[in-house]
Protein backbone atom coordinates (compact mmCIF):
# COMPACT_ATOMS: atom_id res chain seq x y z
CA UNK A 1 0.00 0.00 0.00
CA UNK A 2 1.05 3.70 -0.96
CA UNK A 3 1.89 6.05 1.77
CA UNK A 4 -1.00 8.67 3.20
CA UNK A 5 1.57 11.28 0.87
CA UNK A 6 1.80 9.07 -2.38
CA UNK A 7 -2.23 8.22 -2.65
CA UNK A 8 -3.21 12.30 -1.68
CA UNK A 9 -0.48 13.12 -4.48
CA UNK A 10 -2.25 10.82 -7.04
CA UNK A 11 -5.53 12.15 -6.26
CA UNK A 12 -4.75 15.58 -6.69
CA UNK A 13 -2.66 14.67 -9.62
CA UNK A 14 -5.82 13.08 -10.95
CA UNK A 15 -8.29 15.79 -10.34
CA UNK A 16 -5.55 18.19 -11.59
CA UNK A 17 -5.19 17.04 -14.61
CA UNK A 18 -8.92 17.07 -15.23
CA UNK A 19 -9.05 20.64 -14.18
CA UNK A 20 -6.86 21.65 -16.87
CA UNK A 21 -8.87 20.50 -19.61
CA UNK A 22 -11.62 22.08 -18.25
CA UNK A 23 -9.98 25.49 -17.92
CA UNK A 24 -9.46 25.09 -21.21
CA UNK A 25 -12.81 23.93 -22.93
CA UNK A 26 -13.81 26.89 -20.43
CA UNK A 27 -12.13 29.64 -21.90
CA UNK A 28 -12.23 28.47 -25.61
CA UNK A 29 -16.20 28.55 -25.20
CA UNK A 30 -16.04 32.31 -23.49
CA UNK A 31 -14.35 33.12 -26.65
CA UNK A 32 -12.85 36.09 -24.74
CA UNK A 33 -9.38 35.76 -23.78
CA UNK A 34 -6.52 34.46 -26.22
CA UNK A 35 -4.28 34.12 -22.95
CA UNK A 36 -6.69 32.38 -20.45
CA UNK A 37 -6.53 29.41 -23.72
CA UNK A 38 -2.89 29.14 -23.40
CA UNK A 39 -2.21 29.38 -19.83
CA UNK A 40 -3.30 25.75 -20.72
CA UNK A 41 -0.40 24.71 -22.69
CA UNK A 42 3.55 24.82 -22.75
CA UNK A 43 5.49 27.58 -24.40
CA UNK A 44 6.97 24.25 -27.09
CA UNK A 45 2.91 22.41 -27.49
CA UNK A 46 1.60 21.20 -30.06
CA UNK A 47 -1.90 21.33 -31.50
CA UNK A 48 -2.86 18.86 -33.89
CA UNK A 49 -6.75 18.89 -35.63
CA UNK A 50 -5.61 17.61 -38.27
CA UNK A 51 -7.63 14.99 -38.29
CA UNK A 52 -10.69 16.93 -38.50
CA UNK A 53 -9.16 19.55 -41.13
CA UNK A 54 -7.95 22.38 -38.75
CA UNK A 55 -4.40 22.47 -39.25
CA UNK A 56 -1.32 21.81 -36.73
CA UNK A 57 0.26 24.32 -34.65
CA UNK A 58 3.44 24.31 -32.56
CA UNK A 59 4.36 26.76 -29.96
CA UNK A 60 2.82 29.47 -28.32
CA UNK A 61 3.07 31.86 -31.30
CA UNK A 62 1.88 29.59 -33.89
CA UNK A 63 -1.45 28.30 -31.10
CA UNK A 64 -2.24 32.09 -30.67
CA UNK A 65 -2.21 32.66 -33.80
CA UNK A 66 -4.85 30.08 -34.77
CA UNK A 67 -6.61 30.73 -31.48
CA UNK A 68 -7.24 34.62 -32.26
CA UNK A 69 -8.19 33.64 -35.51
CA UNK A 70 -10.78 31.24 -33.92
CA UNK A 71 -12.33 34.34 -31.84
CA UNK A 72 -12.55 36.44 -34.19
CA UNK A 73 -14.58 33.98 -36.76
CA UNK A 74 -16.79 32.33 -33.67
CA UNK A 75 -20.26 34.33 -32.19
CA UNK A 76 -20.89 31.02 -30.48
CA UNK A 77 -18.87 28.11 -28.92
CA UNK A 78 -19.89 24.89 -26.39
CA UNK A 79 -17.63 21.88 -25.93
CA UNK A 80 -18.90 18.95 -23.76
CA UNK A 81 -16.30 17.07 -22.45
CA UNK A 82 -16.83 13.58 -21.11
CA UNK A 83 -15.07 10.23 -20.11
CA UNK A 84 -11.86 11.70 -19.12
CA UNK A 85 -9.68 9.02 -18.98
CA UNK A 86 -5.90 8.31 -17.56
CA UNK A 87 -3.85 6.16 -19.74
CA UNK A 88 -0.24 7.07 -17.83
CA UNK A 89 0.63 9.34 -14.89
CA UNK A 90 3.94 9.48 -14.49
CA UNK A 91 5.97 12.30 -11.70
CA UNK A 92 6.30 14.47 -14.32
CA UNK A 93 4.72 13.44 -17.50
CA UNK A 94 1.12 12.36 -18.43
CA UNK A 95 -1.20 11.56 -20.70
CA UNK A 96 -5.13 11.37 -20.69
CA UNK A 97 -8.33 10.90 -23.39
CA UNK A 98 -11.10 12.31 -23.38
CA UNK A 99 -14.41 12.53 -25.38
CA UNK A 100 -15.67 16.01 -26.72
CA UNK A 101 -18.60 17.20 -28.62
CA UNK A 102 -17.77 20.23 -29.70
CA UNK A 103 -20.57 22.99 -31.39
CA UNK A 104 -19.90 26.23 -32.67
CA UNK A 105 -21.70 29.05 -34.82
CA UNK A 106 -19.37 31.55 -36.65
CA UNK A 107 -20.13 35.51 -37.56
CA UNK A 108 -21.28 34.62 -40.59
CA UNK A 109 -23.86 32.16 -39.43
CA UNK A 110 -22.42 28.72 -40.32
CA UNK A 111 -22.88 25.92 -37.69
CA UNK A 112 -20.37 22.94 -36.66
CA UNK A 113 -20.10 20.03 -34.60
CA UNK A 114 -17.65 17.30 -34.05
CA UNK A 115 -18.21 14.28 -31.80
CA UNK A 116 -14.33 13.74 -30.96
CA UNK A 117 -11.65 12.64 -28.98
CA UNK A 118 -8.89 14.37 -27.31
CA UNK A 119 -5.62 12.80 -26.90
CA UNK A 120 -3.50 14.50 -24.52
CA UNK A 121 -0.13 14.96 -23.36
CA UNK A 122 0.95 16.65 -19.56
CA UNK A 123 4.13 17.49 -18.56
CA UNK A 124 4.01 19.37 -14.42
CA UNK A 125 5.77 22.70 -14.93
CA UNK A 126 6.01 25.82 -11.67
CA UNK A 127 2.36 26.56 -12.67
CA UNK A 128 1.05 22.90 -12.18
CA UNK A 129 0.26 20.17 -15.15
CA UNK A 130 0.19 21.85 -18.44
CA UNK A 131 -0.93 20.28 -22.04
CA UNK A 132 2.19 19.21 -23.96
CA UNK A 133 0.26 17.72 -27.13
CA UNK A 134 -3.15 17.82 -27.73
CA UNK A 135 -4.68 16.03 -30.95
CA UNK A 136 -8.13 15.54 -31.78
CA UNK A 137 -9.91 12.10 -33.45
CA UNK A 138 -12.97 11.48 -34.97
CA UNK A 139 -15.50 9.24 -33.42
CA UNK A 140 -17.84 10.27 -35.68
CA UNK A 141 -17.82 10.77 -39.66
CA UNK A 142 -17.58 14.46 -39.98
CA UNK A 143 -20.66 15.55 -42.00
CA UNK B 1 2.26 22.50 1.80
CA UNK B 2 -1.31 21.64 2.97
CA UNK B 3 -1.74 19.65 6.20
CA UNK B 4 -3.35 16.18 4.81
CA UNK B 5 -6.59 17.29 6.94
CA UNK B 6 -6.93 20.12 4.70
CA UNK B 7 -5.44 18.60 1.12
CA UNK B 8 -8.32 15.92 2.46
CA UNK B 9 -11.19 18.35 2.75
CA UNK B 10 -10.41 20.29 -0.24
CA UNK B 11 -10.79 17.09 -2.26
CA UNK B 12 -13.88 15.99 -0.35
CA UNK B 13 -15.28 19.80 -0.94
CA UNK B 14 -14.71 19.62 -4.53
CA UNK B 15 -16.25 16.14 -5.11
CA UNK B 16 -19.39 17.04 -2.77
CA UNK B 17 -19.80 20.66 -4.75
CA UNK B 18 -19.73 18.54 -8.12
CA UNK B 19 -21.90 15.61 -6.25
CA UNK B 20 -24.60 18.40 -5.21
CA UNK B 21 -25.36 19.38 -9.09
CA UNK B 22 -25.53 15.85 -9.89
CA UNK B 23 -28.04 14.86 -7.76
CA UNK B 24 -30.13 18.45 -8.71
CA UNK B 25 -29.59 17.18 -12.23
CA UNK B 26 -30.79 13.42 -11.45
CA UNK B 27 -33.65 14.84 -9.44
CA UNK B 28 -34.69 17.02 -12.42
CA UNK B 29 -34.72 14.15 -14.72
CA UNK B 30 -36.06 11.71 -12.89
CA UNK B 31 -39.63 14.16 -12.75
CA UNK B 32 -41.14 12.34 -9.61
CA UNK B 33 -40.03 14.30 -6.71
CA UNK B 34 -39.74 17.99 -6.20
CA UNK B 35 -38.64 17.42 -2.90
CA UNK B 36 -35.55 15.32 -4.47
CA UNK B 37 -34.62 18.69 -6.33
CA UNK B 38 -35.00 21.28 -3.82
CA UNK B 39 -33.00 19.52 -1.45
CA UNK B 40 -30.50 20.75 -3.63
CA UNK B 41 -30.98 24.81 -2.62
CA UNK B 42 -30.88 26.79 0.42
CA UNK B 43 -34.33 27.66 1.75
CA UNK B 44 -33.10 31.47 0.29
CA UNK B 45 -31.81 30.31 -3.15
CA UNK B 46 -32.10 32.14 -6.20
CA UNK B 47 -33.01 30.56 -9.32
CA UNK B 48 -32.31 32.21 -12.61
CA UNK B 49 -33.63 31.40 -15.69
CA UNK B 50 -33.91 34.82 -17.56
CA UNK B 51 -31.33 33.96 -20.00
CA UNK B 52 -33.70 31.11 -21.78
CA UNK B 53 -36.58 33.70 -20.47
CA UNK B 54 -37.93 30.71 -17.70
CA UNK B 55 -38.32 33.46 -15.33
CA UNK B 56 -36.25 34.04 -11.86
CA UNK B 57 -37.64 32.28 -8.88
CA UNK B 58 -36.36 33.40 -5.31
CA UNK B 59 -36.55 31.31 -1.67
CA UNK B 60 -38.14 27.87 -1.48
CA UNK B 61 -42.11 28.33 -2.45
CA UNK B 62 -41.75 30.31 -5.09
CA UNK B 63 -38.72 27.38 -6.31
CA UNK B 64 -41.50 24.61 -5.29
CA UNK B 65 -44.13 26.44 -7.75
CA UNK B 66 -42.18 27.03 -10.39
CA UNK B 67 -40.56 23.03 -10.37
CA UNK B 68 -44.17 21.89 -9.88
CA UNK B 69 -44.81 23.09 -12.73
CA UNK B 70 -42.16 21.90 -14.85
CA UNK B 71 -43.16 18.48 -13.54
CA UNK B 72 -46.87 18.92 -14.18
CA UNK B 73 -45.70 20.02 -17.89
CA UNK B 74 -42.43 17.70 -18.67
CA UNK B 75 -42.94 14.23 -19.86
CA UNK B 76 -39.61 13.29 -20.06
CA UNK B 77 -35.76 15.34 -19.18
CA UNK B 78 -32.32 14.79 -19.92
CA UNK B 79 -30.06 17.05 -18.79
CA UNK B 80 -25.93 15.72 -19.46
CA UNK B 81 -23.26 17.87 -17.70
CA UNK B 82 -20.10 18.41 -18.33
CA UNK B 83 -16.82 20.45 -17.76
CA UNK B 84 -17.55 20.95 -13.47
CA UNK B 85 -15.49 23.96 -12.74
CA UNK B 86 -14.52 25.54 -9.41
CA UNK B 87 -14.03 29.59 -9.40
CA UNK B 88 -13.96 29.99 -5.86
CA UNK B 89 -13.43 27.08 -2.78
CA UNK B 90 -14.04 29.39 0.33
CA UNK B 91 -14.12 27.90 4.09
CA UNK B 92 -18.24 28.10 3.65
CA UNK B 93 -18.75 29.55 0.53
CA UNK B 94 -17.89 28.35 -3.17
CA UNK B 95 -18.97 29.65 -6.71
CA UNK B 96 -18.85 26.82 -9.51
CA UNK B 97 -19.73 26.65 -13.22
CA UNK B 98 -20.68 23.54 -15.38
CA UNK B 99 -22.00 23.24 -18.52
CA UNK B 100 -25.32 21.66 -19.38
CA UNK B 101 -26.95 20.11 -22.85
CA UNK B 102 -30.22 19.98 -21.59
CA UNK B 103 -33.30 18.47 -23.72
CA UNK B 104 -36.72 17.27 -22.67
CA UNK B 105 -40.37 16.26 -24.38
CA UNK B 106 -43.59 17.72 -22.90
CA UNK B 107 -47.06 15.88 -22.45
CA UNK B 108 -47.84 17.89 -25.01
CA UNK B 109 -45.42 16.32 -27.35
CA UNK B 110 -43.08 19.78 -27.68
CA UNK B 111 -39.60 19.58 -27.47
CA UNK B 112 -36.99 21.80 -26.00
CA UNK B 113 -33.20 21.32 -26.30
CA UNK B 114 -31.18 24.19 -24.99
CA UNK B 115 -26.90 24.50 -24.36
CA UNK B 116 -26.24 26.66 -21.38
CA UNK B 117 -23.71 26.98 -18.51
CA UNK B 118 -24.87 27.01 -15.24
CA UNK B 119 -23.52 29.79 -12.61
CA UNK B 120 -23.73 28.06 -9.17
CA UNK B 121 -23.23 29.56 -5.69
CA UNK B 122 -23.21 26.99 -2.73
CA UNK B 123 -23.19 27.52 0.97
CA UNK B 124 -22.12 25.35 3.58
CA UNK B 125 -24.94 24.13 5.98
CA UNK B 126 -25.37 21.60 8.14
CA UNK B 127 -27.00 19.16 5.56
CA UNK B 128 -23.58 19.69 3.18
CA UNK B 129 -23.25 21.86 0.47
CA UNK B 130 -25.86 23.43 -0.87
CA UNK B 131 -26.77 25.99 -3.63
CA UNK B 132 -28.05 29.76 -3.13
CA UNK B 133 -27.72 30.91 -6.50
CA UNK B 134 -28.43 29.41 -9.42
CA UNK B 135 -28.24 31.20 -13.05
CA UNK B 136 -27.84 29.58 -16.39
CA UNK B 137 -25.99 31.27 -19.65
CA UNK B 138 -26.76 30.10 -23.29
CA UNK B 139 -23.75 28.70 -24.80
CA UNK B 140 -25.92 29.01 -28.26
CA UNK B 141 -28.47 30.88 -29.33
CA UNK B 142 -31.71 29.95 -28.65
CA UNK B 143 -33.20 28.07 -31.82
CA UNK C 1 -14.76 11.94 12.04
CA UNK C 2 -13.68 9.15 9.65
CA UNK C 3 -10.08 8.51 10.06
CA UNK C 4 -7.35 9.69 7.09
CA UNK C 5 -7.44 5.73 6.09
CA UNK C 6 -11.45 5.79 5.58
CA UNK C 7 -11.11 8.92 4.01
CA UNK C 8 -8.62 8.16 1.24
CA UNK C 9 -10.25 4.89 0.48
CA UNK C 10 -14.05 6.61 -0.01
CA UNK C 11 -12.39 8.90 -2.32
CA UNK C 12 -10.21 6.01 -4.60
CA UNK C 13 -13.32 3.58 -4.20
CA UNK C 14 -15.38 6.85 -5.59
CA UNK C 15 -13.01 7.29 -8.56
CA UNK C 16 -12.30 4.08 -9.41
CA UNK C 17 -16.11 3.32 -10.00
CA UNK C 18 -16.22 6.12 -12.25
CA UNK C 19 -13.10 5.38 -13.93
CA UNK C 20 -14.58 1.38 -14.42
CA UNK C 21 -17.50 3.30 -16.49
CA UNK C 22 -15.46 5.05 -18.09
CA UNK C 23 -12.99 2.53 -18.99
CA UNK C 24 -15.94 0.58 -20.42
CA UNK C 25 -16.91 3.37 -22.94
CA UNK C 26 -13.76 4.28 -24.03
CA UNK C 27 -13.23 0.52 -24.83
CA UNK C 28 -16.91 0.52 -26.82
CA UNK C 29 -15.97 3.43 -28.48
CA UNK C 30 -12.50 2.03 -29.42
CA UNK C 31 -14.28 -0.84 -31.49
CA UNK C 32 -11.31 -2.34 -31.66
CA UNK C 33 -11.17 -5.10 -28.79
CA UNK C 34 -14.15 -6.95 -27.31
CA UNK C 35 -11.63 -8.46 -24.38
CA UNK C 36 -11.12 -4.51 -23.34
CA UNK C 37 -14.80 -4.26 -23.14
CA UNK C 38 -15.30 -7.51 -20.78
CA UNK C 39 -12.71 -6.32 -18.50
CA UNK C 40 -15.03 -4.60 -16.90
CA UNK C 41 -17.48 -6.81 -16.25
CA UNK C 42 -17.57 -9.88 -13.35
CA UNK C 43 -17.77 -13.63 -15.42
CA UNK C 44 -21.21 -13.08 -13.68
CA UNK C 45 -22.27 -10.28 -14.79
CA UNK C 46 -25.92 -9.29 -16.32
CA UNK C 47 -26.23 -6.62 -19.71
CA UNK C 48 -29.70 -5.65 -20.09
CA UNK C 49 -30.70 -3.16 -22.91
CA UNK C 50 -34.31 -4.55 -23.27
CA UNK C 51 -34.99 -0.88 -22.23
CA UNK C 52 -33.84 0.09 -25.69
CA UNK C 53 -34.60 -3.50 -27.58
CA UNK C 54 -31.33 -4.75 -27.52
CA UNK C 55 -31.85 -7.76 -25.34
CA UNK C 56 -30.69 -9.16 -22.23
CA UNK C 57 -27.22 -11.02 -21.88
CA UNK C 58 -26.34 -13.06 -18.76
CA UNK C 59 -22.67 -14.35 -17.72
CA UNK C 60 -18.81 -13.77 -20.13
CA UNK C 61 -19.88 -16.21 -22.82
CA UNK C 62 -23.04 -14.24 -23.40
CA UNK C 63 -21.90 -10.80 -23.25
CA UNK C 64 -19.30 -12.03 -25.20
CA UNK C 65 -21.41 -13.17 -28.17
CA UNK C 66 -23.61 -9.72 -28.02
CA UNK C 67 -20.21 -7.65 -28.23
CA UNK C 68 -18.68 -9.47 -30.81
CA UNK C 69 -21.56 -8.54 -32.65
CA UNK C 70 -21.80 -5.19 -32.34
CA UNK C 71 -18.40 -4.85 -33.12
CA UNK C 72 -19.20 -6.49 -36.57
CA UNK C 73 -22.08 -4.65 -37.28
CA UNK C 74 -20.42 -0.48 -36.22
CA UNK C 75 -18.37 1.21 -38.12
CA UNK C 76 -18.41 4.32 -35.43
CA UNK C 77 -19.25 4.72 -31.79
CA UNK C 78 -19.77 7.56 -29.37
CA UNK C 79 -21.05 7.42 -26.02
CA UNK C 80 -20.65 10.49 -23.51
CA UNK C 81 -21.37 10.01 -20.03
CA UNK C 82 -22.66 12.56 -17.92
CA UNK C 83 -23.82 12.84 -14.18
CA UNK C 84 -21.99 9.67 -12.55
CA UNK C 85 -23.71 9.71 -9.07
CA UNK C 86 -23.22 6.69 -6.08
CA UNK C 87 -26.53 5.63 -4.73
CA UNK C 88 -24.88 3.35 -2.53
CA UNK C 89 -21.04 2.88 -1.35
CA UNK C 90 -20.40 -0.48 0.87
CA UNK C 91 -17.16 -2.38 1.28
CA UNK C 92 -17.63 -4.67 -1.25
CA UNK C 93 -20.72 -3.94 -3.25
CA UNK C 94 -21.60 -0.20 -5.08
CA UNK C 95 -24.43 0.88 -7.21
CA UNK C 96 -24.10 3.97 -9.51
CA UNK C 97 -25.98 5.45 -12.11
CA UNK C 98 -24.83 7.57 -14.98
CA UNK C 99 -26.41 9.55 -18.22
CA UNK C 100 -25.02 8.53 -21.67
CA UNK C 101 -25.55 9.76 -24.99
CA UNK C 102 -24.46 7.02 -26.65
CA UNK C 103 -24.44 7.25 -30.93
CA UNK C 104 -22.90 5.11 -33.72
CA UNK C 105 -23.02 4.29 -37.56
CA UNK C 106 -22.99 0.60 -38.87
CA UNK C 107 -21.33 -0.60 -41.41
CA UNK C 108 -24.45 -0.44 -43.71
CA UNK C 109 -25.00 3.58 -43.05
CA UNK C 110 -27.55 3.21 -40.27
CA UNK C 111 -27.41 5.90 -37.64
CA UNK C 112 -28.37 5.29 -33.76
CA UNK C 113 -28.85 7.69 -30.95
CA UNK C 114 -29.85 7.40 -27.54
CA UNK C 115 -30.29 9.61 -24.30
CA UNK C 116 -30.13 6.93 -22.07
CA UNK C 117 -29.20 6.26 -18.40
CA UNK C 118 -27.19 3.42 -16.98
CA UNK C 119 -28.27 1.66 -13.87
CA UNK C 120 -24.65 0.14 -12.40
CA UNK C 121 -24.40 -2.51 -9.72
CA UNK C 122 -20.34 -3.11 -8.53
CA UNK C 123 -18.61 -5.44 -7.07
CA UNK C 124 -14.84 -5.63 -5.35
CA UNK C 125 -12.61 -7.94 -6.98
CA UNK C 126 -9.18 -8.80 -6.76
CA UNK C 127 -8.51 -6.95 -10.17
CA UNK C 128 -10.60 -3.51 -8.66
CA UNK C 129 -14.59 -2.93 -8.87
CA UNK C 130 -16.08 -4.83 -11.57
CA UNK C 131 -19.51 -4.44 -12.58
CA UNK C 132 -21.81 -7.28 -12.19
CA UNK C 133 -25.11 -5.66 -13.73
CA UNK C 134 -25.86 -3.20 -16.25
CA UNK C 135 -29.02 -1.79 -17.02
CA UNK C 136 -30.18 0.95 -19.61
CA UNK C 137 -33.11 2.65 -19.03
CA UNK C 138 -33.90 5.82 -22.01
CA UNK C 139 -34.70 8.90 -21.05
CA UNK C 140 -36.09 10.65 -23.69
CA UNK C 141 -38.35 8.69 -26.23
CA UNK C 142 -36.71 6.32 -28.72
CA UNK C 143 -36.77 7.75 -31.83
Amino acid sequence: MSSVEQRLQTLEDESALQKRITAYLVAVDELSSVDAVLASFTEDAVFDMTGIDYGRFEGEAQLRQFFEGVFDTMSHHAHYASNFHIDKLGDDTAACRTHVMGMGRSKDGGDVLFYLQYFLEYRRTGEGWKITSFRGKPLMPLS
